[in-house]
């Protein structure tokens, strides 16, 4: 039984369908509910990002922007390239700065959802591991 | 007994302290809990604002920016000028454009709290009159 599986309810926003938009840039099963996007008068999106346990998205970069995470719900990781790993739990929030390569996702044990504020273009490189995935 | 005490206690994020940077600009008691701001990297703040019952801001307009409102908690009130009073709940999400001459705040019966994506800079204006806001 996976910790957090309320989580599956949604906390606040409903967890929204099948992330298939970018499934090829993670591992595991994501879920997407787009909260503000496509606004010409607004330069950030807003979404929910759901991760199943073990689900974790792709080594990248956030080009000519930003993102600011708010964890609702759920456990999971956040790591930046060359640091170790920051455990993540409801109330945390990070900020990647424009160049950062990075990765988020669930915890092994737990299913993890954050919204995303997201400026600027997402540049996906390489997936995360199993071994670096499994050392944090 | 007010609706949504809950709400008092924090429901993904504490609520913070008073609100007092910007008391004069509010009717009633609100609270804020800054998540992100005064970062050179990222071009809006983020904050948790709380409303206790019957606390509203003043009208306002958001210059050379944009405000994401994303309820968290409680029962609330959002107007535009020259428009009927949206009524917001756990879950909702409002997105104000530049220009636009608002308002928001909790109702006369609830607790009310909202995350705050803000961009740009905000120009004060009068109070919501108690005529104004029981009319909603």
């Amino acid at each position: 039984m996976a910790k957090h599986e309320e989580v599956k309810d949604g906390v606040i926003f409903p967890i929204g369908a099948k992330n298939d938009a970018y499934a090829q840039y993670f591992i595991g099963q994501s879920y997407l509910n787009g909260l503000v996007g496509g606004d010409p008068g607004v330069n950030v999106s807003v979404g929910l990002v759901t991760f199943e346990p073990g689900c974790r998205n792709n080594w990248h970069i956030h080009r000519d922007g930003y993102q600011i995470l708010l964890v609702t719900g759920g456990e999971g990781w956040y790591q930046e390239e060359g640091k170790p790993a920051r455990f993540l739990k409801q109330g945390d929030v990070v900020t990647t700065h424009d160049g950062v390569k990075h990765w988020h996702g669930a915890s092994n044990a737990s299913w993890f959802e954050h919204i995303a504020i997201t400026a600027g273009k997402p540049e996906w490189l390489e997936p995360v591991s199993d071994e670096q995935y499994t050392a944090v």
